[in-house]
């Protein structure tokens, strides 16, 4: 992780970007990577998103979407001076207390396929 | 990184949420994030926004928010079998022939500010 | 719509909100309305998605995110002087030109559920 | 606002594309046309984002972008049973009660050019 923040952080210097990539302008560039991102997944259904990584046309242009979304969201963290994988951690520890095992498993199954709260 | 991608599967197994973890759902979730992110920066100037990590009311949430998109964007590699450093670097590769250093410097000049090509 | 615009305008001016108003803050607006938008809908299957209006608690969450995306999106046209009608059916126009009845038809029966361009 | 929607069914009925227009769909759909024009604003100052209808360039390419925003929220709506007009000033009057105008402009003046709560 600590290689990628540093490649697309010279990136970004050898091509004089850094004048563009305010905290601001990079969260709006995460989101219209995440758009394009979306729009290869749109039309299919659930089974035939979960098995995209087999279709050799959509396959690699999710992955590169995937690339270009981890590739701002990098940028971004690095111009905000967060740690990515830190920040998700902490996150995560925090949701793991509002979310317990229990609560979630025994809304899982009330609800069956109804829509669980967010991780 | 590793690590992070095994404590979220964990997160979401014990949780029995892998019945909701469709490469379509998580897109979606990912994306929902975003929009959290951009709701924090949407009425700042481009100069707030570059100090907004030192905002003590701001700051923690725009961290709590990066926290959340790197959760699902892992969480979507994950259930995708995509590595999330290599597809990024893979990508930047990609770009740097795109975009070379020398056409993006001109390019930089000439516009003074005007919107560069993406990265 | 035309008073639809005016209303929304007129909110803004009585609260003091045009200064913050920028197609660039309002686009940014716009799509966090759009993310809240996505979280309530993510975790539905397709069959359950078709039926949130008879949700009693997510249906009326459903109604007024709509709400909300069409208060910014009618803000944003009227700040850069774009008719949201007029815009809508040059692009259908634009768009029945690319994707013609007939080639949109053979290319639905030929995927079978596969995602079909966009409109 | 009525004939934009019986346009953009009729346009949807003929391609035979119902059959990918469930609400989940659709708002993904949106998402990603939200994208696209996030892309196009994305690198502009604020200053730039406010005259980009002026640039023979973008100006045009934001107005399509408007109009497959308008087309997709348009067609969601529709699958929904949603009156857009109606959900928009619904929401507009109870955000009304929520940020009444001398509350507002007090903050507004309190924090200069700070975010203000959303409309």
């Amino acid at each position: 992780m600590t290689e990628l923040t540093e490649r697309v952080r010279t990136f970004a210097q050898e091509r004089e970007w850094e004048q563009f990539h305010t905290p601001k302008n990079l969260a709006m560039a995460l989101a219209g990577e995440v758009g394009e991102l979306l729009a290869e997944l749109q039309w299919l259904t659930p089974e035939q998103s979960a098995a995209v990584m087999a279709d050799e046309e959509i396959g690699p242009r999710v992955r590169a979407e995937i690339g270009d979304v981890t590739i701002y969201l990098t940028r971004l963290a690095d111009v905000l001076g967060i740690d990515l994988v830190e920040a998700a951690l902490d996150k995560l520890e925090d949701s793991g207390r509002r979310y317990t095992v229990e609560a979630a498993r025994n809304s899982a199954v009330k609800i069956k396929g109804h829509h669980p709260p967010g991780a």
